[in-house]
């Protein structure tokens, strides 16, 4: 299993930048995201709490691709670019994105 | 579901540093979280790229319970205690650990 991990930070602009980022991301960017091929899941979570470490990140999404190849082929489909184009209007500068993989997988 | 999201940063001292602590985190660390009571899934997994936005990640696990009690129950057992205490030895200041809610649960 292949895992892009996004990272979203907290917007400038106290709860009205947050609740406007959280609603253009679940009405425009969620369902461009949902068009990409090799997709098998997608799995939206919010921060509730930072138990160790200080951080600023208030919400995770992990994409699950069957492999690296699969998510190469995801990232280049126009679902995933279009989805990135948004991304840079709804939260400029605020996501990380992570490759991540299953260990021994 | 409640997850229980640790990332890890590179430790300082270069491959031999990271070396060890992947070997620590598996043999020393793991097994105790494994032992954690209401633990419903543990997955682990290597960072191998980083596609936006600059990071120092290169490990991430989540630990699914299966609401925010149960996960509170666990955080409390001697298991999560021990592993605790084995993080601060094995990864000083390495870690930030997020509890996360899927949305709408």
């Amino acid at each position: 299993m292949t895992t892009l991990l996004a990272l979203y930070r907290r917007p400038d602009g106290g709860e009205d930048a947050l609740a406007t980022f959280l609603r253009r991301y679940h009405d425009e960017h969620l369902p461009l995201v949902a068009q990409t091929p090799g997709l098998r899941a997608t799995r939206v979570q919010r921060v509730t709490q930072a138990l160790m470490g200080d951080s600023d990140v208030i919400l995770v999404t992990a994409m699950d691709f069957d492999d690296r190849a699969a998510l190469d082929e995801g990232l280049a489909s126009d679902a995933m670019r279009q989805a990135g184009r948004n991304l840079r209007e709804i939260a400029p500068g605020l996501a990380t994105l992570l490759v991540v993989e299953d260990e021994g997988g």
